[in-house]
């Protein structure tokens, strides 16, 4: 069920007094596309800013679009084969909280500017640490870090409590040079922590979406710092842009992704007497199509039409939808979801799975 | 995309009227374990009666196990490797609210006893039709059908309009001698149609679960209906039975299984930080386990949670569960279903699907 990193579970007296009664142990990989986890003392070992995230995107597709992603960007760095991923452990809910907050008399760690709501925007929006451990001798010790940083493109505001909510677009030039500056400020700080003075950190910068869009933001830079490195002096453009389909305004999207998209959505709202929404998110990166998730929402009156629609979806898919990328696909109705179809990169099947009940 | 059934589609001047401007096409089988469906002039074929089950049914659980049971035991008369299905369209809206309705002089054909709601039960609940089509040169032609009848184990009513609801525990006997009564006259019916008089009817008979139960109810009864049978002469007893775990009454459920199953909870609710609800419908045919489906529900604070949370349901289900049964396993926050795993029957490896978004 889980592996044993240490013999020190059964009461061996060991040296490393934390782990010599309960012993930390590691999930067992189930998929090599997913980091082993960590559990300390029987249970899982959560975040120490647990939950702060979620507080801070009143639109939850930024949280899931940023975790998603930045444990995208981390497999680049600390392969999921070599690393065990622990949630972070070095910053806690109270260190966070300030650190989102403004810079003040009383918040000097504030990584926002000093000033008012009305006149000066929140740029750090949300952080997220995840620390990359290997086994070394009887513990876990700390090779690696990544840091994720969520800086808003809209902020939005109000001037008095349960007031309107005012917004202000941000100019694209300030929320790189904004991110990069608390990028700089945080390294430093980690650095003063002794286990990651010489660890590589890596940071990751995010553009927060809108709170009315229907898909996440996207990562625009990263920088990875080795040795004891205090400054991000190596910063690399990430070209990854999420979008969603149909695409009112015909920005970003290749014509020819739009258009087998169209047609995959004709082929199902003619197919079923039901009108069905069929929306998608497309996840492009440096201007090539590299994922899709479709959701389809119709009326459904019995599982054999669950059934013949799953299969109908399917066979349309194949045959419309672009190749060579990872589609999911998901089939609601007002009771939820019915069924999903997943296809991995370079297959040519989808999975497919029509949700029962007894 | 789909399996052209007739060269008619393109204009050809066919006999057969109904299929030569448009066409009858099937959907292509994409799992064995399912039918081929009908599309009709470009849409899909639904049933003539659509939408009645959902309106008679408070329980949803007792629409969705309905539908499933049937199909299973529609699949042991006609393989779906050999037949095609067709929803029901031999009884229509109109018919099957007449037949769900008391005998009445104005409603001559009620199925459902004569009689006031306060001293005489209704029976009949709910009533699905199954249509079996095999390719016979350029059309569909019906060589089977399966009726399934819902009979009521507790009778709900109200004494007046929007007053209080009575409810009324029916006796076992009485449930398997109306549902037969029944059965024998739908048949004959059925049998006064020139397409059905000499195909295989199969009919089931199944007893709703009570209103609050977290499983529907289970076939107890079918007989299949050679040549031209006015009679249900040959009923066969069916030993299906579903229940919850874990299993508060102790009735029914082998202790193996239970023991199983508690184990299983056990870990997982010692695992994670916050509580987590476990339950799991436990499907018997004979006496013997023949599938699970395992609902766990708890709180999530961020993606990497709930990959180390499934991987570790994953391991624990292997390690606890029973082997060779089919096992669905979802995992849902508040927000939805947010990762699933599925192992088919023989097999030792559960297919796992973190749900994500861009």
């Amino acid at each position: 069920m889980f592996t044993t990193v240490f013999l020190a579970a059964c009461g061996n007296n060991k040296n490393n007094n934390e782990n010599s009664s309960s012993g930390t142990q590691v999930i067992s990989q189930t998929n090599s596309n997913y980091y082993q986890g960590v559990i300390k003392k029987g249970h899982y070992l959560t975040s120490k800013s647990r939950g702060v995230s979620v507080q801070q995107n009143d639109n939850q597709l930024n949280l899931k679009g940023f975790e998603n992603g930045l444990l995208s960007i981390s497999k680049d760095h600390f392969p999921t084969d070599d690393y065990i991923l622990q949630e972070g452990q070095y910053i806690n809910t109270d260190t966070v909280e300030n650190w989102l907050g403004r810079k003040s008399k009383s918040n000097p760690d504030g990584l926002n500017p000093e000033g008012k709501d009305s006149k000066e925007p929140l740029y750090l929006q949300q952080m997220d640490e995840q620390d990359f451990m290997t086994e070394d001798h009887d513990s876990l010790k700390i090779k690696g870090m990544t840091i994720g940083l969520g800086i808003n493109s809209i902020y939005y505001y109000r001037k008095e409590a349960y007031g309107a909510v005012y917004q202000k677009t941000l100019n694209e030039k300030d929320i790189v040079k904004q991110g990069k500056e608390i990028a700089d400020k945080i390294l430093q700080r980690l650095r003063k922590r002794k286990e990651l003075k010489n660890i590589p950190i890596v940071f990751a910068l995010y553009k927060q979406a809108p709170n009315d869009s229907l898909v996440g933001g996207n990562f625009f830079a990263s920088s990875v710092n080795n040795g004891n490195n205090i400054k991000n002096s190596d910063w690399k453009s990430l070209n990854v842009k999420n979008y969603v389909l149909p695409d009112e305004t015909s920005k970003g999207v290749n014509s020819n992704d739009e258009n087998a998209f169209e047609n995959f959505k004709n082929q199902i709202q003619k197919f079923f007497p039901n009108l069905s929404g069929v929306t998608a998110q497309a996840h492009y990166v440096d201007g090539q199509l590299r994922g899709m998730h479709v959701n389809i929402t119709t009326q459904f009156y019995g599982q054999s039409e669950i059934i013949s629609f799953t299969q109908y979806v399917n066979s349309t898919a194949n045959k419309y939808l672009p190749n060579n990328i990872p589609i999911d696909i998901q089939i609601s109705s007002t009771e939820g979801m019915q069924s999903f179809l997943s296809r991995k990169t370079g297959s040519n099947n989808f999975y497919t799975h029509v949700f029962t009940s007894y």
